[in-house]
């Protein structure tokens, strides 16, 4: 599905500012009844009707947050989109609409781009969504892709952060970890590559967590599911810094405190084995790694039989009055409490 | 108004991607009863009731968009904003939200995105438009800022590029050609003061000029004076590439050629002297200058009456059938073909 295509070049001066937006777009035909109007008049126009409207935007940046020396340009056109409806997943919405703008250097020739816009494309037939407009402009080094993404849900229906009260179950979608050991493997790969370019890896065994890392999938499931089993979520997040950060999120926007058990914390055997052979602790990647587009939320525990075995939900925790703090109890049965951190401040955790 | 206060300076770092975002956006409070969350969750959320919605998104690059040279960051701010809420006005839409994305290299102290925002807040007040998102990111060079702006209208009130009919007159809002002769006043003043530091520059005259480079300020009455008058435009775009350029989006999509007349272009008087200084001919700055965020729409010769004597108002031309083409009729009345030109494309013309 992803193979890759750039054999001929074309400069981007060759097309201009207008023919390359006409050039790239020229495959992206609106489908959906709300999109009135998608590319070629100064703006969009869209009919929501009496449905409320969900608004998010993300910027990747080369050099920060992907390296094209692994992520291949039709994986981060994928990617891109993913970032964007992963936010309106988690306000418990249907993804409508996006736009996309790149600014882009002369470096890349017309086919780059053109792969780049086939990611976009295929993301946005799988999710549904049209592409309604955009800018394409020059940089002065590098590539950097703005995406906005609209949605629409009933007034009644959408999850904030701030809506968890005390005692309700902390739930998580899928497992955490891949999408972080997944560039750690590319990052150590480009790094032997650099050492000997004749080198051939054989990296089936991190095929799950690669793919997490460079094909990211947003949970627009989860909304129908949780709708099917008659659950409202009290509040609502995606794992995109990682779930110490996202869990502070909800319980400060909340006015609460949690516990999460480190036993509950759902991990790929792959993400397992990776963190040993890395000699790293596997609960801390799950904590603080990032990118996973999981979505995080927290149910009253009346709720807890109806999702209660679903393959997809696994309970991590829970929300508690305000001054018990945030902690992870540990398998030890130790308390430590949660730390937000960033992507690149990663320690060893000491007990 | 737009006065310079970057005297302390703190890292980017110090704050750290969150505390920048929060520290940025303390004081941007939304107003409006269409917003229903702004700031501070994983989407923003409208409620646009049965209106239907506008969607324009724009993306600014240093070295390619801006030279901080001579623009000063607040006003960046404002023009940023500016050149979004023109495509939401050139649809006949009220703007209503904004998002900001910024991509910023740690040469950037914070005082300096400070500024930056200061320029994006006085824009969405005195446009009264809420900022409901953004993302604020590191560059590995540079300043990036990527807008997307919203805005709301009654179904029967947008008005399309592809909705001109031949005979219908061309109409113009302001006058041409300023903002791109501001920046090649500010460019030479650059050079100069290359050549020798100590030069103290009088601009005086240059005003205007500068302030429409600098300080572009969007129509967001003209929607309102064309409502108040009883006239809606069959069709209608705002000029950021030029007239030329832009009377061509508006023959293509709808079908038709057209005739302007080189006598009717409204220019300001400084234009007209700086372009003598230049010595360029002032009517091709016009057609290609871009920048001026002014409104170029159709009418029915029915509604001539209406309009008549407007000072904002002029019309320059007339729409015409396809195979007439697209011509400026000079003052010696000889025909010129319509040619888009970009920015740097300029030559002198040859009649």
């Amino acid at each position: 599905m992803f193979e890759n295509s750039q054999e001929s070049k074309t400069n981007l001066s060759e097309l201009g500012e207008f023919g390359l937006i006409d050039h790239l777009t020229k495959n992206f035909s609106p489908k959906l009844e709300s999109t009135i109007k998608a590319i070629g008049d100064d703006a969009a126009v869209l009919n929501f009707e009496n449905k409320q409207t969900i608004v998010s935007t993300d910027l990747l940046v080369e050099g920060v947050h992907f390296d094209l020396a692994y992520m291949p340009l039709k994986h981060l056109g994928y990617k891109a989109v993913m970032v964007n409806l992963s936010d309106i997943y988690a306000m418990n919405g249907t993804a409508t609409q996006i736009t996309v703008s790149i600014a882009v250097s002369n470096r890349f020739p017309v086919q780059a781009l053109e792969e780049l816009y086939a990611g976009i494309q295929l993301a946005s037939k799988i999710y549904n969504v049209d592409v309604i407009g955009g800018d394409t402009t020059s940089s002065t080094s590098g590539l950097m892709i703005s995406v906005t993404a609209l949605g629409i849900a009933e007034k009644e229906d959408i999850v904030y952060r701030d809506g968890a009260k005390a005692n309700d179950l902390l739930v998580l979608t899928g497992d955490l970890g891949a999408a972080y050991m997944g560039l750690q493997v590319l990052e150590r790969e480009k790094e032997v590559f650099k050492a000997n370019p004749n080198s051939q890896p054989d990296l089936d065994q991190y095929t799950y967590l690669i793919e997490r890392q460079l094909k990211p999938e947003a949970r627009k499931d989860i909304g129908p599911l949780l709708k099917d089993l008659e659950v409202k979520p009290t509040s609502m997040i995606d794992i995109s810094d990682g779930l110490s950060s996202e869990i502070i999120h909800l319980c400060k926007k909340s006015k609460l405190g949690a516990n999460i058990f480190e036993e509950k914390i759902p991990l790929d055997p792959a993400v397992i084995s990776v963190c040993e052979e890395f000699e790293i602790d596997s609960t801390m990647i799950a904590l603080s790694g990032g990118e996973d587009y999981e979505l995080l939320f927290t149910i009253s525990q009346d709720d807890y039989d109806k999702i209660k075995g679903n393959p997809h939900l696994t309970v991590i925790g829970h929300m508690t009055e305000e001054n018990e703090g945030m902690h992870l109890v540990t398998r030890a049965n130790q308390k430590l409490p949660l730390i937000a951190r960033g992507w690149n401040s990663m320690e060893n955790r000491e007990d």
